[in-house]
């Protein structure tokens, strides 16, 4: 056992290839379907959207792909990142757990975006894209979107909820430093967001309808123009498989093995990105380390959503997938961690939250910001609030730890450092947060606005 | 050679001394002066404002001074920072020479500054301190000196440029997360915030008036407060050597030599600290390296100032020390280095200019910019508008090579990440920046206002 703070890794051990969870699922992937005609897509219907090399990883079935040479080169700006043994935290904690975090923050866009925002750049490039579009809601995704463009002079389109761009100016100017165009949604320049308007002049937007919007451009764009999403879908996650590689690694430098591995889940990239290495482990090879994926009170579509076909979007534009959701049409509470005011999970995470191969809790969000400054003050990073849930939860297994005198192996993704959100911070500091609670009868309601269920009730 | 993005080294190679350049220095130390008396200052009038350990450094001419272990134990978080091969840069500029930055924004607090705010608030806290004050402009320093703090609670106090206090909020959010108490100067908590407020109840505040006003509030507090400063002291540039201490390895790691070193200058310490090291392989064993100090044309206290005995700050309560100043009452252009924004230059750094053993130039606020989204879109990392002005200098050295066709190897320290300048890049892109000169009036009537002068005419 190491009794270091940092475990670093050299160049060399950035990993040559992905991993794809789905091919080590005991349950077959659900079809992917068209929002129009409710049948599985066709490669047509998603290349309006994505290039081919994207396509092919979104539905591979196999184990390992390939990282390009191109894009290992961007991944050594910042890659590996640094796995940190959280000393001073238990030591304020007292307890015998042993806590570890890999730190994601520690790229330049801030979070762990970026390793999915460089490949599909570099894919989009390589295809003939002329510019791509986007969404972003708090802004890390648009920010490790606009970076890679900036790498490969890929012009960049992103819609950015209003009440963001309002509210997160930085946001927006730290965007526009690397070239991207920023427009507050809904605008009037597509017909989703002309439709949002016309009902409410004062939309304060959302991710959903942003969604609608970025992919409407694409889609009308005659193959000029592609989409580019941050989460959920599955060749975003395999993408994300860098940072569980890099720890299982440093782990193994660190000269132990994690009892609970956990993330914070919106859409499920930064979770699946360090839990799916360890759940192949599981898996293929005897281990038996607890997946925790924690997601907010307010948006709880693993613990309490329905596991169905649903849109991704609010103007049901985009494919309809299987997942754990809370409705297309659901509006998040105004929580602050912005990045997991999703309605939906990845369909993979879903399918494996299915399977009882991995676990959830959500968290309220008072307590979150109270362990992420308890985190702050010991460890010195202020976490993103995203990234406060798996410290919350993290927290917890360690206390749990100290109650039954237990030395448990606590490992957890920081998956972005909390500078843009001081915002937030500030709020809580002045007693200005409240926890929110999803009301039972919005739970119960969900089903009747789900695609197949209003053709097809289910039972 | 090593054709590495990334040199890392181990904690191991956490330096285990820091060095003082002054035992080096071929020119004897000036005295420090009483601002009242004009003499040499007591070790009474200096413990007033900082504990003894601190004042011994400050006075010290030994070559090497040990850190100790409980401050390396939380350099431990942080350091060593890495050392970055600038290839892409490199690559867009086309040139022959070989950059590489240490980034020292790396750290939690997002630059250079906790190399000293954790020393600062150990050896406060081993002397009995009950509470620290200090000063902060851009927010680099608060910060650094806010988490410092809380790891070893002690309470702080910062006085905040008022100008900044209303324009950085997340600035200030930013160190109250960490606890400390943050006033806009000036207040009417000090004699000299009063004094100021009589005459403009609108001030906006300077760096020199928030030192007075922390200064103050410490030397009249009976010895329970201590005063705590980031950066021209020389115990201050000690512990900032840390950076061209790993820097010297990390250039071994990588099989290249420097032949010039560069660093932005406000007070001096990030450049000191990159730079000195060299320094004394230049005194001592035979190195030429050329090192360079990047100041900004609205504050030339090296290229324009004069060397002459100046007090530290507007009220004229800190001690009189000799330096390049622009005279304590010399109020600096609205430029968007805030760090930058400084009349004087420390004493150890002046007297190594005087002596001709290192380099200054003055560059303009505008091409600064430029430089600074050149190396965004090229290497990633946004940086501090103060940092800024290394990379304008580093490259416009690698444009000379590439005119003359010379493999030069260039080595700047990137003191800070840009996450809170965000409105400067804005108003940079929207073409609201100007460049600002100093009248050769300003410079001319600057020996009329210095403490000795006006006793004793300077020939």
């Amino acid at each position: 056992m190491s009794d270091q703070y940092r475990l670093l890794l050299n160049e060399s051990d950035i990993p040559r290839q992905w991993y794809n969870a789905v091919a080590d699922s005991p349950a077959a992937p659900a079809p992917v379907l068209n929002p129009q005609t409710k049948e599985p897509v066709t490669p047509e219907f998603l290349s309006a959207l994505f290039p081919m090399e994207l396509i092919m990883q979104e539905v591979s079935s196999d184990r390992f792909i390939d990282i390009p040479e191109e894009v290992r080169e961007i991944y050594k700006l910042y890659r590996p990142t640094p796995l940190m043994r959280a000393i001073r935290l238990e030591k304020a904690l007292g307890t015998p757990a042993h806590i570890y975090y890999k730190y994601e923050g520690a790229s330049p866009s801030g979070s762990h975006k970026l390793n999915t925002a460089i490949p599909q750049a570099y894919f989009n490039k390589i295809s003939g894209t002329k510019a791509l579009t986007t969404e972003t809601g708090a802004g890390q995704w648009g920010t490790a979107l606009s970076i890679s463009c900036s790498f490969f002079d890929m012009p960049l389109e992103v819609y950015m909820v209003r009440v963001s761009y309002d509210q997160k100016p930085y946001r927006r100017f730290l965007m526009e430093a690397y070239n991207a165009q920023v427009f507050a949604s809904p605008t009037n320049l597509t017909q989703s967001g002309r439709a949002i308007l016309a009902q409410d002049p004062n939309s304060p937007g959302s991710l959903g309808i942003a969604i609608s919007e970025a992919v409407e451009v694409a889609a009308l764009s005659n193959g000029q123009k592609k989409y580019s999403l941050g989460s959920v879908l599955n060749h975003v996650l395999i993408h994300q498989s860098v940072i569980g590689e890099e720890a299982l690694k440093q782990m193994d430098m660190a000269g132990e093995y994690p009892d609970v591995v956990i993330g914070c889940v919106g859409g499920g990239s930064n979770f699946a990105g360090i839990a799916y290495p360890f759940l192949r482990e599981n898996l293929r090879n005897g281990q038996r380390t607890r997946l925790l994926a924690v997601e907010p009170n307010a948006t709880p579509s693993l613990t309490r959503g329905v596991y169905d076909f649903d849109y991704g979007d609010t103007a049901k534009m985009a494919p309809i997938v299987k997942m754990h959701t809370l409705g297309s049409d659901f509006i998040p509470a105004p929580i602050h961690a912005g990045g997991l005011r999703y309605h939906g999970m990845a369909p993979s995470l879903s399918s494996f939250y299915d399977q009882g191969l991995i676990e959830a809790i959500a968290v309220p969000q008072i307590s979150t910001f109270e362990a992420g400054l308890l985190f702050a003050k010991t460890e010195a990073i202020l976490p993103a609030p995203e990234s406060a849930h798996a410290i919350r939860a993290a927290i917890d297994e360690a206390l749990k730890a100290k109650e039954t005198g237990e030395k448990r192996v606590i490992l957890f993704n920081l998956s972005g450092h909390g500078n843009f959100d001081l915002s937030s911070y500030n709020a809580y500091l002045s007693g200005r947060l409240v926890d929110y609670d999803l009301p039972e009868e919005q739970i119960s309601s969900i089903r009747e606005h789900l695609p197949l269920s209003q053709s097809a009730p289910v039972a």
